[in-house]
């Protein structure tokens, strides 16, 4: 889908849910209708899109020639640093006609700002954008998947490029490791890392929040490397857990062993119809047969698109079928706290009859 | 002041502005109050401080070694991926007791959060956290101060080694330059960049928002550079305008004179008492008087603390008068579409009698 055609699929959704307009804040909601963005800020920068009206941008003055270079919105409002734009607000209110109706609010914007619209339309109601965007992004595109896979293929090639640092990553600290997984990616033609990069070796591997530090690489050390990068604005995101030189701890082939079982099964329970969270339940039963239960702690995965963790989450209670084009991460693990971690990440996309894995490499542990 | 001397005082305003409790998403008031914060996240994740209850963390379990670690909170109360984490919530509003109260949330708290809150708590009024927490952040106190004036001084000497690149700038990219100055910023002891980088050459540099591109600096280009970095989490902010080589075009001397002439002239307008805004028409005067007044596009500056933009920003409209201990840049500028923009820019904090600048390098334009 165009961009255009996307904000027409936005506003026959608008119709259907009973919502007048929906407002974004600069977020992956408006890149993915107006093809523009920028960090949240805190002034204020808005696209609304009504049911026939719009799409329209408020902004500060000091951005309209960067959203009409990267956006095909034309009309843009703007205000000057110290003229007030809550004017703007409410002319943009009078033209859309949604004073006394329903508003959706970006899912992300900010409390400050969602404030402000409480403030000026007492009369209207709010609801999330989400109720109109979410169901239109989950489904990817042609378009957007052939940008996952060379997403994919550019962290895979990075991974390749880590696994043949053999016994020369012993004695690296795992900073210097991040260093050179990101110029890997780049070099493969990622755009940017999709998030902090994880280099996580031995204990620091068992905590799954861990991003990188000065430790460095012993030899026998298992290592979990969970990264990414974008292409055309769309990330990848994999993990591998590699030991570069010696023997690992003695639990840590038998947790490795699990813990890839484990992501084989939940790959294997994707197809179209079955709940998110049988994927996560395919691969919690393996590692809880194991007797690891306990140490597998968070869900087994998270849809990727625009955002890194978006819909759908593959996490118990979440009944949502998966269907033909939805992106989302397998990704268990087991944690020994204090001793190492195992994870092993691929996104897949769900198929007609089953799913295509966007990552490729070798999966075992040795370098 | 300690953070727990932090939340006291906290606790001291929400008694004074007559609300019940304060609930943080990651941010940089969570920072402020519990020495933890994170990216904004998808994730249920809050700190709760009640009038004489708490504080509290509400957090996803594989969070709870990370909040421990960075936090004094011993308060934290964790759910699993799969459980609701809004029984938590509830919990939490029965032993603060602030059901049919005010609650402050977080200025940046997603919609999608404040949203849960409301449906939550449909009794409760809402308001922002930065009716308590803006007054407190405000006033630098020394600690924060001496993290202010050594990430102050990472930046200066990053600025002075890219001065010092003379004629080899000449064909080097702006993004090879951006990386240049985050080298020397992390040698230099800075932690991470305070933003993206940065270094806009030639006409890149009129636009304010460019960050570095492909282009190559020629002979004669004037470049834009503003970066900064953190110390113990406080940022830097700084920019110079400098031409590594050759002759400028024939306008750009008389518009750096101006540029400097205009922060010259606020940062000598700063001192207690005195309105945001009257620093902000100094700038201003000098450069209209100069003819330029169309081509400066922004405020004259924005307050800089845990976050890089926050409270006082130095704009017309602001009548807040100035305190000792607050800091902010002072950055007017002047860009002329198409050929280059100038920017000059120091950090200042404001003392009894005046002010003392955080930047102290060569503000000429000959590298």
């Amino acid at each position: 889908m165009t961009d255009r055609e996307r904000v027409a699929a936005c506003q026959d959704r608008l119709d259907s849910v009973d919502a007048d307009a929906v407002v974004l804040f600069p977020s992956t909601d408006m890149q993915y209708l107006s093809g523009f963005t920028d960090e949240p800020m805190e002034r204020h920068l808005f696209l609304f899109v009504g049911r026939t009206d719009g799409p329209l941008f408020v902004a500060p003055e000091m951005y309209d020639n960067h959203i009409r270079h990267d956006s095909w919105v034309e009309d843009v409002r703007t205000y000057a640093d110290g003229e007030d734009p809550l004017v703007l607000l409410e002319h943009a209110a009078d033209e859309l006609g949604f004073r006394g109706g329903r508003v959706l609010l970006d899912d992300r914007m900010w409390a400050r700002f969602t404030q402000d619209f409480r403030d000026l339309f007492p009369t209207t109601e709010f609801g999330l954008a989400s109720e109109v965007l979410e169901p239109l992004r989950l489904r990817k595109d042609n378009a957007e998947l052939d940008a996952l896979r060379r997403a994919g293929e550019a962290a895979d090639a990075a991974m390749d490029d880590v696994r043949d640092l053999g016994e020369d990553a012993v004695g690296m600290t795992e900073a210097e490791l991040a260093q050179f997984v990101e110029e890997r990616l780049a070099a493969h033609g990622g755009d940017a890392p999709s998030f902090a990069i994880i280099a996580g070796s031995g204990p620091n591997g068992a905590k799954p929040h861990h991003r990188h530090g000065d430790r460095e690489v012993q030899s026998g050390d298992p290592v979990v490397f969970d990264f990414g990068t974008r292409v055309d604005g769309y990330p990848s995101d994999q993990t591998r857990t590699v030991v570069f030189d010696g023997d690992p701890p003695e639990e840590f082939e038998t947790v490795h062993d699990v813990v890839r079982e484990a992501q084989q099964a939940a790959v294997e329970a994707v197809e179209p119809g079955v709940p998110a969270e049988a994927v996560d339940a395919a691969a919690r039963d393996v590692i809880a047969d194991a007797g690891y239960g306990d140490e597998f702690v968070h869900r087994t995965g998270h849809g990727v698109g625009l955002d890194v963790h978006e819909e759908p989450y593959i996490v118990e209670g979440n009944d949502q079928p998966l269907e033909p084009g939805m992106v989302f991460s397998v990704e268990p693990g087991v944690y020994l706290e204090g001793e190492f971690g195992v994870r092993i990440e691929d996104l897949v996309v769900v198929t007609e009859d089953g799913c295509e894995r966007l990552n490729h490499t070798d999966r075992g542990w040795r370098a």
